[in-house]
């Protein structure tokens, strides 16, 4: 389970960090899936090694323009590169609006069909062959989900003692079972391969998050996750100063719940532009990694856009980005 | 009088170049003006000597997403950062209904007002104290126009030898006559400014066209006008080879009119994205220089992302980055 940063600023774009879009995939680039996707996410793509052409579905964790007016250009490029394939898009229903309306009014057409889903559906579920994935409501400005990302279709292992308990001989049904399938032999008997494999691991479990004041709405979600990837705008003291109508967290804050809720990994994104990485006036990005270190002993990490993670079967969390400190 | 290439690249951005945008300013960057607004374009500016909240208009070509998926954004930015100041977007009526319907849909607000103004209109015209601008008509799969920028007010300079002659001593008279101000003096007498000055140079001229597959719809508006920046999407085999269907122009197209036209200076622009800079496979761009220099006898430029440049008042046109051959 890998994912990649596109964008890591809260509203506007930075020199170094573009607005909201984050890439995961199950294993490799192809098929991969987009939450959110900020103005510019097109042209971050040309930089990564994922392709619109491989991308199965975007998921919308709410309206607000940093994290979807780049949807137009990154869908008609799509259609340009002679796309034909399905997209789902999962989205509120403002942000299909939006989509559609644009679309209209700039004379453009699309080569492929786009599902439209509704992410704020009472109901709301999804899932592939790689991903189920499920949300959970945020507290923001307007309507915002975090996405629930757990692998489907985990490896099995047959257990040969007793399949050599039942007098099964290996063969082609062996491999059945070992696919998931039930098998019927040739004597009528049905082997049910729940029976005959197990599942050797846990399944991996993301969050990934949208804008969000309140991260302990997402305490239940968290229970048996293995990362969370939450915005932590401000430190507490700006987050303060600039009061609470902005409804974003602090990096203390989404700390304090991570440790509380016993996290083992989480990654801070979406962070205000007053902060910066280079030497120079502005406030340094490393006080929210400082602010947050104070309250939270798990592994932490400050997302950088293109910096590629990999959730490891171990479920460790590894920055694959080689000079990530 | 100078403008700056903020996006080259037709249709789709490439690593290289971007979609379509081009700043221009009287003289230094405030007030600036905008012409297109492809996606992205804030992200240009990041690196570029203009902001936000000195742009005093925005020209839009016509509705293509390549020319306007940049504006929301830019708009929603100059709103973050605290613009009060109105801005004109002239634009048609589809580009008015795209931003106004995304501004909606995305629960975004601007802190300034914008005027919208038809771009479309039969007697459009629009002026400030340093331009004039019209438009023309071309031809592209939906309408489109290319903006004509006259420079306004020139400096004038005093006639001192008619000013001697009719007796008016050196004094604040003189001041006012030279900022183009009657003036009446205290025996009575009324000076106009226009007996006593001269305006001792042309006013420049510059044309930005939109996608357009007939630049000769231009020839009325070129007599007069010092540079042309025109788009040329292909090399004239590849046009043929696309057919007529995109209604573009290629390299010969643009060259063999500017040739007829007379016109002293061409700035070609956006390029299809199969055309690179770089060592490899794809088609170089000098074939389209190479291609427009067989049939234009001026001074040929071919944009490139952020390169600068300035019309003098001597109408020559200079390519302020250095590295530009």
């Amino acid at each position: 389970m890998e994912f990649t940063f596109l964008g890591t600023s809260a509203g506007t774009p930075t020199r170094a960090r573009n607005v909201t879009a984050l890439a995961l995939a199950p294993s490799g680039p192809r098929p991969w899936y987009l939450v959110d996707c900020g103005e510019g996410t097109q042209h971050q793509l040309l930089r990564a090694h994922y392709s619109v052409m491989q991308l199965r579905a975007i998921f919308i964790t709410h309206i607000h323009g940093d994290h979807t007016f780049g949807l137009p250009g990154l869908l008609t490029s799509a259609s340009m590169l002679g796309r034909t394939e399905p997209l789902d898009l999962i989205a509120p229903v403002q942000t299909h609006r939006f989509v559609t309306s644009t679309l209209e009014n700039s004379d453009s057409s699309l080569s492929y069909p786009v599902n439209f889903i509704d992410s704020e559906a009472a109901d709301f579920r999804w899932q592939d062959e790689h991903f189920a994935v499920t949300n959970v409501a945020l507290s923001h400005r307007v309507p915002c989900r975090a996405y629930v990302f757990t692998e489907q279709n985990l490896e099995r292992q047959l257990r040969q003692d007793r399949l050599t308990e039942d007098g099964i001989e290996p063969g082609p049904s062996w491999g059945e079972l070992q696919k998931g399938r039930d098998v019927t032999l040739a004597d009528g008997r049905l082997l049910r391969s729940d029976d005959y494999t197990e599942i050797p691991r846990v399944a991996r479990r993301l969050i990934v998050a949208g804008d969000n004041d309140d991260p302990t709405l997402l305490a239940e979600a968290s229970a048996g996750s293995h990362a969370l990837i939450h915005e932590a705008t401000y430190t507490q003291d700006v987050s303060e100063r600039v009061g609470p109508w902005p409804q974003h967290s602090s990096a203390e804050q989404v700390a304090r719940f991570a440790q509380q809720a016993q996290l083992p990994n989480l990654v801070l994104t979406h962070f205000s532009s007053r902060y910066q990485s280079g030497p120079g006036g502005a406030p340094h990005i490393n006080q929210l990694a400082a602010e947050a270190l104070r309250h939270y002993r798990g592994e932490l990490f400050l997302a950088r856009d293109f910096d590629s993670y990999r959730l490891e079967k171990d479920l460790t969390l590894r920055c694959l980005t080689t000079d990530n400190p």
